[in-house]
């Protein structure tokens, strides 16, 4: 392996501590997320400084599907493997492996997968995006791949912009008549954040793996009051990063139940950030996350069902479904691909 | 100093980080007094394990009022100083003394003084209330002074017993119209945290400390809301902390205004616990915190007036208004009786 | 004690939390030297600011070797005192003890006593070393054996320069196919880390003391992987820091075992650091940790044999079975003395 191709990949790891994990003892996902974004941004801002020109910084502005294969324990090591490619002329795509290690017994287990998107940012001029030196690939067939991959996501991206514009559900109000159980106000929850300076890239920007950090706490909460078992993160449907979030600001993150099949919850997650000084406000950040019910065995237990109010909530239920079944049908498709 | 004395002293220091701070390095009110009352938990636990039974822990109960003399800094040590001063039978108070040192200058300045209650707790069953062992006192009178400051706040204990009732303030809501700036609702702030091993002590109950650190945060996200300027934490009121929170909860943390002077902002928070798993929900402590507005050269800016909407807005300001009176006068008394 | 003297003291004291420790209790042996360090750089740091000149930052350049004495567990608390021992010209000694308390019965035991070196930087400009103020010793003496010890130190640093051109092994890569049990590529493991403002001083270079809790953490992994048991740090030999790592860095900590004994294992720690932005990458700090093997009543295990590959691999084993028996001839020298 070159000098050049051992740049474009980077090894992490961590041993899990008890903050990591929750009181059962499985490491929370918004933990691993923020550990992939990690080496992510580590790979990814390490490349692109590999030429002339102005020093910067790799932003993430997209992370696809993660699915959380099998959960993670206290006192294992987690394994972080990030490998840069595909480059196009202002982005790059990061794929990440996640493996845990319990370096007691040896045992090893594939976690995850992750494809994240990043975009250079010069340190001089944050708006200012920086080209990306290009990378070698395999053959030609790789870069092909690559190529639909990038073209596939920018497109998804303009599409979700529209989504943006969704609403922050009104928080539940403690003042209120209790809300009923099961329905999707009882669980819902707001998480506010002041940034914090170890929070921050070089920039003083908040990281994207903070950010889902956050985002995965408020997911968890609602989960867990819904079921009132122990919950664990299944998977996070594509996010899109539309505007930076910089030091000093309060982020507000909001999550509400969308859908709920027989084993899985679905969980809207809106952030808003908005400065301590400034008067304005604005959408950074918003996704999906799924959420499973785990009995003691860690096997996955039924999922009480969703009482749903009013039209809104039926129009977010039919979407979750939607999703759902694409999902379902998506994974069946790469099963038989494989085989 | 004999060993026994020394037993009942203790000293802590720390350097302040850039996370202890806010953006213009001014340290969190909040980080002080988790440190206060760390080192209040070190020297009564220990305090109360000198004597044969059960192990025990010292619980924090009440806090009495505590200023914040001069704001600290990033870079500066803090030492904490604590020492038993009064010991009853089934409680003990601990003062406690902060001192900011520059150790690039060498300048010191007495931050802080704080006096705690703490009653010890059995480690096998933790309702269970054990005897304190005897502390000397230097004089009659020493032991005296003691025992009406012991009185004094077994009686505002009671009482405010009652004020755990106060309902907790709505949220403001981000889908409705944006609110009036200035006014109450404008700047309330709710803050939830998910409680995890590190906030815990060897009974998995939530440190005192910790719970003081998140009232700090929300209100001062509420003062900084408000003013939009640098704000710090001026004082704190007697805090009782009437119920445990335990691990694997949920804090909800919400501040409001209640009251503005021209110089300075009295916040109301009000902490929320419930259990993840467990439907009950039930308010474990409730303080009031005042901020001042300061500019570049740390003084102190006039605070905009407060719009009053509503019966139940003008009665707290009112109370709040004869708050701040009482303690004007206090002050002044204080002062009087030093020269 | 004078107000001079005084000033060159210093105890900080801290309790230990679930995320100071491993899965079983014991706390982490990189936590105690980050507590050391900080201990001695705050007395240092003070120390060279009592005069007029720049204002300066202690910076650590040497550990001297660190025995670990008995285990520390959660919820015990940690009394560390420094004090200013010896002062060069441009250098400063600091004598750390490090105490453990159990506040529950009373019990003390001293865990560690570490001997650490302090060169004073200018502020203004970090590669001016400043001056630093005489201190008074108790007799002529105690100035002559502390001379004894600057000397040795010295001499230890120029010779250890030339070790740190050693390369740092490939990372295991989790996709590779497996190495065999018990060799020396089958534990080795790399960590990185990102440098964030938390971990850096005054001067945005990072504390010796966050660097040794990296060191030590790798090196628990290696232990663990190749004993499959409980491991704690035993001690950690002479460590030299031969260049500053600052903010925005990358750090690479790489672990591998060099000698095994029947009773304890040795690991050469490498720490490299590359700045996320320009191309230069340093080696910054090595050393050498032993850790030793516990079963479930902290006694000690017997360690599997190493398996060596290669000729590399058998140098590393004899030099690390010369500074072995050296230890050894050196305790048992240690100990005759005081007889």
């Amino acid at each position: 392996m070159s000098a050049h191709e051992t740049a474009s990949l980077l090894q992490l790891c961590r041993i899990m501590r008890p903050d990591d994990a929750n009181i059962v003892g499985n490491v929370h996902g918004g933990n691993i997320l923020k550990m992939i974004e990690e080496a992510g941004c580590i790979v990814g801002t390490r490349h692109c400084n590999a030429q002339n020109g102005d020093r910067c910084m790799a932003a993430l502005v997209r992370v696809e599907k993660t699915e959380f294969l099998f959960p993670m324990f206290i006192g294992e090591v987690a394994h972080v493997t990030a490998e840069i490619t595909y480059a196009s002329q202002h982005s790059l795509e990061v794929q990440v492996k996640v493996t845990a290690e319990n370096i007691l017994t040896g045992a090893k287990k594939l976690t995850n997968k992750a494809a994240l998107w990043y975009v250079p940012c010069s340190l001089k001029n944050v708006n200012k995006v920086m080209k990306v030196p290009p990378i070698k690939y395999a053959d030609q067939e790789q870069e092909e791949q690559g190529r639909k991959r990038y073209e596939a996501q920018k497109l998804e991206r303009m599409e979700t912009k529209a989504r943006t514009e969704e609403v922050v559900p009104p928080p539940s109000n403690p003042e209120d008549p209790p809300k009923e159980q099961y329905t999707v106000g009882y669980s819902q929850s707001t998480l506010i954040h002041l940034v914090g300076p170890s929070d921050c890239t070089l920039h003083h920007y908040v990281h994207g793996g903070v950010t889902m950090k956050l985002m995965d706490e408020v997911a968890g909460i609602v989960a867990a009051r819904h079921c009132n078992t122990n919950i664990v993160t299944a998977s996070v449907d594509a996010i899109n990063f539309h505007r930076k979030i910089n030091k000093g600001c309060v982020v507000t993150v909001t999550g509400r139940l969308t859908f709920v099949s027989n084993k899985s919850m679905e969980i809207e997650v809106l952030v808003d950030a908005s400065s301590l000084v400034e008067p304005d406000k604005y959408r950074a950040v918003s996704a999906f996350f799924s959420f499973i019910s785990l009995d003691k065995d860690n096997k996955p237990l039924p999922v009480p069902p969703l009482k749903i109010e009013g039209e809104d909530e039926q129009r977010r239920f039919d979407e979750g479904n939607a999703r759902y079944i694409l999902n379902k049908a998506k994974r069946l498709a790469a099963k038989e691909r494989q085989q």
